[in-house]
């Protein structure tokens, strides 16, 4: 068994400092956990007025204090973290999310789907979908608006992914309802990290979860609360394809017939 | 707006004349809906004891009395109907899905994700996945274990379902909590239509159910009654696929980043 869990907080907008100091008292928490997704965009806040204040609010991933404070708090209590961060790479910006271990940067997605004004903002992702092995576990990223396309969850469950970890600033209710199924599919625990709060006019609906590779939700936060939520999972779990004893979830798919997806 | 729906009854195994007969009864109820959906294998029933039995109690489409029977009840009450139909093709079976309207024969899905023993009776549905339109809606069939395959339910949305019509003999709990999520997720209309009773070890699940382009079910039939569902929808719903005004559910799928689907 292993403990996996999630903070559900309030980045505030342009406060990257006051970020990292409220973080900080929320991971101390949750110390003892294996691995703890954080919201997207924790670093920075999420509706900015302008590309020119996102970009004021960005920091390069390698370089960055944001990176930097993850690191440190990852080696100094053995936990890995993934979290959603505004990166600037050169003089584009990319809606992202980093795990981080006691060793520092293991990989980094950016969103590919992005939401709203998002895409006046940041550019598309160009990385490769990716599963990391962390040894207890292997994980992949998505972020927030991705839950609605299906075929960025089977892709990562495929490449062995056993926990899905999800920064999200959701201002819908519909993930809640969809990622759980995505995990029932491809068999896999996904953890929804989601932030709180208002930003001008979004307000963020909390209820970050865990779901199991059954489709049940474990353990779901509040939908205004700072919050931390820990849940000791198998891993081994999302590593049983067996559906029934002559159906397997990944080696019953028929490609040949999906050819259409790639196409259109 | 249209009237659809669906019958949740018991087919017996190895009594079509029977099944025809319970059906003929249940359809003359359901009059003036515009599209019914029926459970997969309505003309024989579905655990059979080997594929010997199987074949005896399967049928061609064009010429087996199952279609005709449809045939004349939607001739006579200016109705389209899916159902499921154990089908015989020379010497292969298949576990398919026929569409027909008032002028007969519109269309035929053979099932590709065989559940079970299904595996020692049936071939893999060869056929391409269509949508048909008619007039008053445009609509595609899957049936029953496809539901665990995202893949498909995409594939006939893309391809412009308003309606996906899903013939079930469902024996998991699970394809009600996820057949509404394809729905949300590709702006469908789905009926599931699931039979119920009990044959030999399988127990069949019935809660038959109607859902709609937001995910949410509009009705949904009892655990064990035989039934009738009828709905008014207005199809246009299905094809308003804006998540918000400047996200598509189509539009801003990244093809290029699915292609891992088709390989593996």
């Amino acid at each position: 068994m292993i403990k996996v869990g999630l903070i559900q907080f309030e980045p505030k907008l342009g406060k990257p400092v006051e970020n990292i100091s409220t973080l900080q008292g929320l991971l101390e928490r949750a110390h003892g956990a294996d691995l703890i997704v954080l919201p997207e965009l924790s670093n920075s806040g999420y509706n900015f007025e302008s590309r020119m204040q996102a970009f004021e609010l960005s920091e390069e991933i390698k370089s960055g204090d944001y990176t930097e404070f993850l690191t440190a708090q990852a080696k100094k209590n053995n936990e890995y973290f993934v979290s959603g961060i505004n990166e600037r790479a050169e003089n584009k910006l990319f809606n992202s999310s980093i795990l981080v271990g006691p060793n520092g940067l293991i990989g980094t997605y950016r969103k590919i789907h992005l939401f709203m004004n998002e895409k006046d903002i940041f550019e598309k992702g160009d990385l490769e979908l990716k599963v990391f092995d962390l040894g207890f576990c292997k994980t992949g990223m998505l972020i927030c608006f991705d839950w609605i396309f299906p075929e960025v969850w089977r892709i990562l469950a495929l490449k062995g992914a056993d926990v899905i970890c999800h920064p999200s600033n959701l201002v819908l209710p519909y993930a809640q309802q969809a990622v759980p199924v995505h995990g029932m599919i491809n068999r896999t625990f996904n953890i929804t990290a989601n932030r709180i709060g208002t930003e001008k006019s979004l307000t963020f609906t909390g209820q970050s979860f865990i779901s199991d590779p059954s489709g049940t939700i474990l353990k779901m936060a509040s939908l205004d609360k700072a919050e931390i939520i820990l849940v000791d999972i198998d891993p081994q779990k999302a590593r049983n394809k067996m559906i029934t004893e002559r159906n397997h979830a990944f080696n019953d798919r028929i490609p040949s017939a999906y050819t259409f997806l790639t196409q259109n």
